[in-house]
């Protein structure tokens, strides 16, 4: 085997990656694909004949998730998942999601060219509303997939104008099919020999230090308040300062000792990303601040001692948890392998956790998983600006099809 | 003259505010009377009925400010002046505002029986549009009929229906003539020989304190400003604490520090009554924040003094001054007038500034002009829990009524 016929082709995978930019363009440059939307479908379409070109079979399973299987496509043998996602948010960018199914795509061109005996059946996974920007949670397909989230549940999630998850699928897989697509089906919580997924780092990490690629070692636990915290409202111009009750005055007084307990714990990140004051009139003391809290960290019992911190702090104020997600630990196995390819190809990298949530946290609980980070500019992403270097596009492809084969490859036997 | 003759009375001042509080009465006890409305200009032909039986005469200006002489209808004399307003906000109470022009009426009640040659004309003054709720800006009616806005301005603004002030005030004028009451006409800006209103604190001072009365020395002076505050947004997982930009933390630690500057400045209110941040999302570092300042104090040096701190401490934000109203001095011959009025009652009384603006603030600029100040409960007004004690109703009318008695006298000839 040539080191050439291994090699990410460079032209054909930002090409690709141009392709599915123009499908649900945005004048500045973004996209907008939501789940299962008619241009979601598309370019579930464009990539399903890129891969049936290679001899690749597709499956889709009831919450609409998509494989599309390379070799041994008659046997029962539990393939290697290697995916993302294709749904990107209202005003997304060109690399979230589209980078790690596009990056698979080239894996299967690399092992389409291999003796097919070299390697157990691979399979391109592309999961079905990652985003939850129209259909809420987020992570949905891959959450139903394994058992996280219940099937009918799912399917009766309905988007802004009142269309269910079940409806949408149903129009998208009919327009699949009118294409010409055969799709066979694939079980829930099917069996998998591994999975790996290729994603922009979404943070400034990488960038910051110069480094190639990171090596996911777990997806932070999550967990999200909302703090209400009331006071007396009053004319700002009739009520002396002394003895005012301004709810805002307290939420900020809460919010610096936050910021003092929570700032104390290393590797703790923790953010308001909204605030909201009643009435909200300018001439009117606020009777009521509202904020939210959203705090994350790889490690379950930090988690839980910051929560209780959080908790206590919050005596004399409405706190509601909105969401509790642990920490998720990747494959020691999986982050080794993709260390040591990283390290026979000459590519910088560094161990990292992922600060968001991926379909990958998901699929642990199924089979041994991992993540490869590549550098995102300005750690921008979830906007039109999301931008990232064709060299780290095709470093980051070349470092996963390596890793892939290393997973997929028989023993000499 | 008896005591009992110059005694405002309890049954009918309480009475009369009962029947007023049915005139656009809301489910929960409060009212809604947005000026130039119908139910507004019915209680404007309420008040008109009850002052002619008085034998008053109506007059109205180009802003539709109602004014109901008693007394000397045929001369050019000029007028002491009482009133306040009848309109309200949305979802307003029974005090403000119609608390002054019921008292107002009571004054002339007493008035008029007593030897009409023992006093000059005395004038109920019912200003248009107060609170500035359906029709921006607040205090229209007293700015235009004092010169401080242009009666065409005026005239031009719409309500959130489009309807414009020209078309309410021509169908409310129609409808009083229409119900067979005649107005004569009121040059704008016209002579008057003093004017006191008697208005609901709004604030809690007097209650707090115990005090019978407020004596208004000054209206406070207002700035306002809209701070915006920019930082980089990120994903709240992904984005490590070190090296952020968030803007809500840098908007704190600017209001932090103007809490720290502006504090040391003795008498100053100043309220934080509005804050967003974008793009508001749970999961995202905010990019921007915004928040207004409300700042007021009665001496002007002060006022500029703090405007320059806030100036050089928002270096860094971008600053946009919203309105700057200088402080206005009320007449020192009134303020001792009712103080003295009030000993003579035996009624605690105390200097204070107003907070809010009122149109008191704008006849200051034609004639000597006070306010007298009642508690209400809590300091609560716009608000439907807006509450003044039937004893203090009736005490203030009588400390305003013999106030006005005593500006409107003449001197034994």
């Amino acid at each position: 085997m040539s080191d050439q016929a291994r090699t990410v082709d460079r032209v054909r995978i930002l090409g690709r990656l141009g392709e599915m930019s123009r499908i649900g363009a945005l004048e500045n440059g973004g996209v907008c694909r939501l789940a299962l939307s008619p241009d979601e479908t598309e370019a579930k379409a464009r990539l399903i004949g890129w891969a049936q070109a290679l001899g690749c079979v597709a499956y889709i399973d009831d919450i609409g998730n998509l494989f599309l299987r390379l070799g041994g496509a008659d046997s029962a043998e539990a393939p290697v998942l290697v995916g993302s996602h294709l749904d990107t948010q209202p005003v997304g960018g060109n690399f979230d999601g589209v980078l790690g199914v596009i990056a698979a795509l080239e894996c299967l061109e690399i092992m389409a060219r291999q003796d097919e005996r070299a390697f157990m059946p691979v399979e391109i996974a592309v999961w079905c509303n990652e985003e939850g920007a129209r259909f809420n949670p987020t992570t949905m397909g891959s959450a139903v997939h394994v058992g996280h989230f219940p099937l009918g549940e799912a399917l009766a999630v309905t988007d802004a104008s009142g269309q269910s998850v079940e409806a949408s699928l149903r129009q998208s897989t009919a327009s699949l099919r009118a294409a010409g697509i055969g799709l066979s089906h694939r079980d829930l919580g099917a069996g998998y020999k591994a999975y790996v997924e290729l994603h922009i780092e979404q943070g400034p990490v990488l960038e910051n230090e110069g480094v190639g690629i990171g090596v996911v070692t777990d997806v932070q636990g999550l967990v999200q308040y909302r703090i209400e915290v009331s006071g007396v409202a009053g004319h700002a111009g009739a009520v002396p300062m002394e003895g005012r009750k301004d709810a805002l005055t307290r939420a900020r007084a809460l919010m610096a000792e936050l910021d003092a307990e929570l700032g104390a714990f290393g590797g703790l990140r923790f953010t308001v990303g909204r605030i909201n004051v009643a009435p909200g009139s300018i001439n009117t003391i606020p009777a009521k601040a509202e904020f939210t809290l959203d705090v994350r960290h790889p490690d379950p019992q930090v988690l839980s001692q910051v929560s209780r911190r959080i908790e206590a702090l919050c005596a004399h104020a409405q706190l509601t948890r909105l969401i509790y997600q642990a920490p998720i630990p990747f494959d020691a196995g999986i982050v080794s392998t993709i260390e040591q390819v990283a390290e026979q190809y000459g590519v910088s990298s560094r161990r990292m956790v992922s600060g968001a949530t991926h379909d990958a946290a998901h699929v642990a609980a199924l089979c041994p998983t991992g993540m490869i980070f590549v550098p995102c500019r300005g750690g921008i992403s979830h906007n039109e600006n999301e931008y990232c270097e064709p060299d780290d596009v095709v470093q980051g492809a070349q470092i996963l099809a390596e890793t892939i084969m290393a997973l997929a490859g028989r023993q000499a036997q």
